[in-house]
């Protein structure tokens, strides 16, 4: 699970700040293929569908962007944004497990605009290895270890059952990887400090729609 | 996207307390497979990686379930979450968009200890209209609005490529649909009060790892 807390030089906020500033970057992305150049705060929040005062609030612990009464120039917001986010360079990710999920996310779309991409992907599977997934060859687990050490890769992703989650993470971080998407429904302890590990539980993301609809009835 | 709070009884809070529950309900449940009947403070919090007070708080928006000295029981802890969370019934789900992705989710083990099950699925693929996924016969998207509404589903999942999220979330809404997981990287919006939009975009979870190894470079 994430840490609770992350710091800037002006304050701490929680993780999922900066998730809500990779929604609005996407957003604004968008608006700027649509050739938008300016937006006011209330279109942006309408956009988002979000309160204007969480948007001013998320970004008022990175600076002043906005000027008051123009609204936002959305070429200069979505550089801010990469700046805050550290899209000035190409991130590796390293995949293990290439069933379903992990084919989904090698030829998933969304990631080349966060200067993203899925370099190399590993599973035990003797069909799978050899064979190219979205470009990228699937390797043997045996090989991890120096693919990742050779390409320096920092980011890993687990796809893969949940009681072979753990051992691949500590197999990951020995290898040199800093930080962690986990994909397996279970929770990954780790005894390093400063690997960051973030969760995607299909199944949690669904509770909170339940609790809403739970309340309606 | 989601939004920003929500309230119990006692309190309002983000979206994110019930998504950490139902982590912590997982865990639980797998605790309870290993047969532990009763769990301190601190051993919770250290196999969830997150801090106590976080864990305390999260909690104490709907009661006191522990008790000082002893701990959490885990079965009571359990039940106590599964209320909060309305697991108690069976929750179906209506998935838009069998691609990769969409094929993964029909596979997903996760979901059916949380009670929800993907009970329809719906492409526009000739190809794969008919053909059953992990037990669920792909249907057309003509037939979606009476397949939701005969079976009063009331979730929503959406795969389909970005360009066509927006129409389907009004189509499935029109449908009866009340809330909406969209993992289409694009933000939905719609004119109906009270529909509930949770997004999972992968490019966004990774961007928090981004950040974080960002600042130690």
């Amino acid at each position: 699970m994430q840490k609770e807390k992350v710091c800037s030089k002006k304050k701490c906020f929680s993780p999922e700040v900066i998730k809500r500033l990779s929604l609005y970057l996407r957003d604004l992305k968008n608006l700027q293929e649509q050739e938008v150049e300016v937006i006011s705060s209330d279109e942006i929040t309408k956009m988002l569908d979000i309160s204007s005062a969480q948007f001013r609030k998320d970004l008022s612990y990175f600076g002043e962007f906005g000027k008051r009464g123009v609204g936002y120039e959305v070429s200069f917001l979505i550089r801010e944004l990469e700046k805050i986010l550290g899209i000035y360079r190409w991130w590796d990710i390293a995949l293990v497990g290439v069933g379903r999920l992990g084919s989904a996310l090698l030829g998933f779309s969304g990631f080349p605009q966060f200067k993203l991409r899925i370099t190399a992907a590993f599973d035990n599977d003797r069909k799978k290895i050899g064979k190219a997934i979205s470009g990228v060859e699937v390797k043997s687990l045996e090989e991890m270890p120096a693919v990742i050490k050779k390409g320096g890769i920092e980011i890993g992703m687990i796809c893969v059952p949940p009681q072979f989650a753990q051992s691949i993470a500590e197999r990951m971080v020995g290898a040199g990887i800093k930080s962690i998407l986990n994909f397996a429904p279970v929770s990954i302890k780790l005894p390093a400090e400063g690997i960051y590990i973030a969760n995607v539980d299909m199944a949690c993301e669904l509770q909170t729609l339940v609790y809403f609809l739970n309340r309606r009835h």
